[in-house]
């Protein structure tokens, strides 16, 4: 990938100025809309924050394209090339009614591979940083890789979907098997923290590609394994149940605790 | 109670100089004992530091009585007099696993009634205290009374042994009936984002008085409602099943998804 450090430059400041614009609304009426639910939201600022992300990237790179949460960047049917993946806020019910425990994605991909990953805490000031053999960072501080922890000895984070469902005890089977679930509501923030070590392990009920694409080159970089629930590859191209979690609790998850529909 | 300036402010440096020991602890070998089972753990940080806040206040309140998490405190048939209740680690399981997310909590109760109330994010470095009839406070800034949200409109906190249960869906339907569950695993901290208006509930499986001392306090100066599930009066002397919420969720909750067998 050409200009690798300038382009490493202009992510982190493009990533503090979307973020200063995401504080900023705190004090001004924000427009919210329903996208498929009542939980599934959508503000004036996360389509802002979005436009900031392509009107740079257009500006310094031309020729690449966007894939972004709220469908103002590029359709795509392939993943040729370079292809930046935004989520201008992850965990926009969290930004909405908490004002916390939101996060800004950016990722880059280049014929499908993931190159460079950020998930920035914004309210705890946390950059979390990857760059493809090159080792995962926070603030510029470099993380260790994660140590195998099974399932029973640690913690789990599990999307609201699943382990509110009617029908489908699996999820609330694993959390059981650990040792206790812990629900952030934000994919980006919960990968963060299996990526730190905190929980052994995070699934998700239906992310997209900009769900995945950041915390998927950090938890990699960091001896996680993020795949589909059923083991199979992540679909940049579509929405995916997935586990990110340590070898053994991944296994261990995947060969115990997923109903025969899912495997 | 006398000496109140003077006690705030000891209780103020008591609980920094604790935090301190607790995050001191993350380069040394801890000792870690399951309580009632695996998922319920004490260390010896918690034994530490709850007796360091006994050594303090029996120098310096001789003739007040201590109710501890860890029972290195009193034993109690009756809350008559002053009573301070500490909870010298809150989130034990996260302290271990995530380093992260724990509170140290105090509170000063009189003839059953409570006057001060502390929860001390150790990580995030926020100190939440109320005073009865004087206002709540973070980090000596004045909060506001919480707006009374509806259930539909607000995120609940509900603990892991009501969520993963197998035999009652009640927590599950409270679930969805908001707009998304969310899991810290710290009662004090959970009754802090109800009482900061990021959360409209919080619902506890059976939490001790030291879990619910310093919340109660805190929570019943910003207009929210804290009892047991049923409705009735914490009962100090004994384990609760909880919640903490705005009056409308707490009244919906109430009414709407307790099955007849709680009422």
């Amino acid at each position: 990938m050409n200009q690798l450090t300038k382009r490493k430059q202009l992510i982190k400041d493009w990533i503090y100025e979307a973020a200063d614009k995401s504080k900023q609304s705190f004090n001004q009426t924000i427009n919210i809309e329903e996208k498929t639910n009542r939980t599934d939201l959508v503000t004036n600022i996360d389509k802002e924050i979005e436009q900031f992300f392509i009107e740079k990237i257009n500006a310094h790179f031309p020729d690449e394209r966007i894939l972004g949460e709220e469908g103002s960047g590029h359709q795509f049917t392939d993943l040729k090339g370079v292809v930046w993946v935004i989520d201008p806020i992850d965990g926009t019910l969290n930004f909405v009614k908490q004002q916390y425990d939101f996060a800004i994605m950016v990722s880059v991909y280049k014929d499908g591979v993931g190159y460079l990953g950020y998930i920035y805490d914004v309210m705890k000031n946390e950059l979390y940083f990857a760059s493809k053999n090159q080792g995962a960072y926070l603030n510029d501080k470099p993380l260790k890789k994660v140590e195998d922890t099974p399932l029973r000895e640690g913690l789990v984070a599990i999307s609201h979907r699943l382990m509110t469902s009617k029908i489908n005890d699996d999820a609330r089977e694993i959390g059981r098997a650990s040792s206790g679930v812990r629900m952030i509501g934000s994919a980006g923030l919960e990968t963060t923290r299996v990526a730190t070590g905190k929980l052994v392990a995070y699934i998700g009920a239906s992310l997209a590609p900009w769900d995945i694409g950041a915390g998927k080159v950090i938890a990699e970089e960091l001896g996680l394994i993020y795949t589909q629930l059923n083991g199979e590859e992540i679909d940049m191209l579509k929405y995916n149940k997935t586990i990110v979690a340590t070898p053994s609790a991944h296994k261990e998850i995947r060969m115990n605790y997923i109903s025969k529909t899912e495997k």
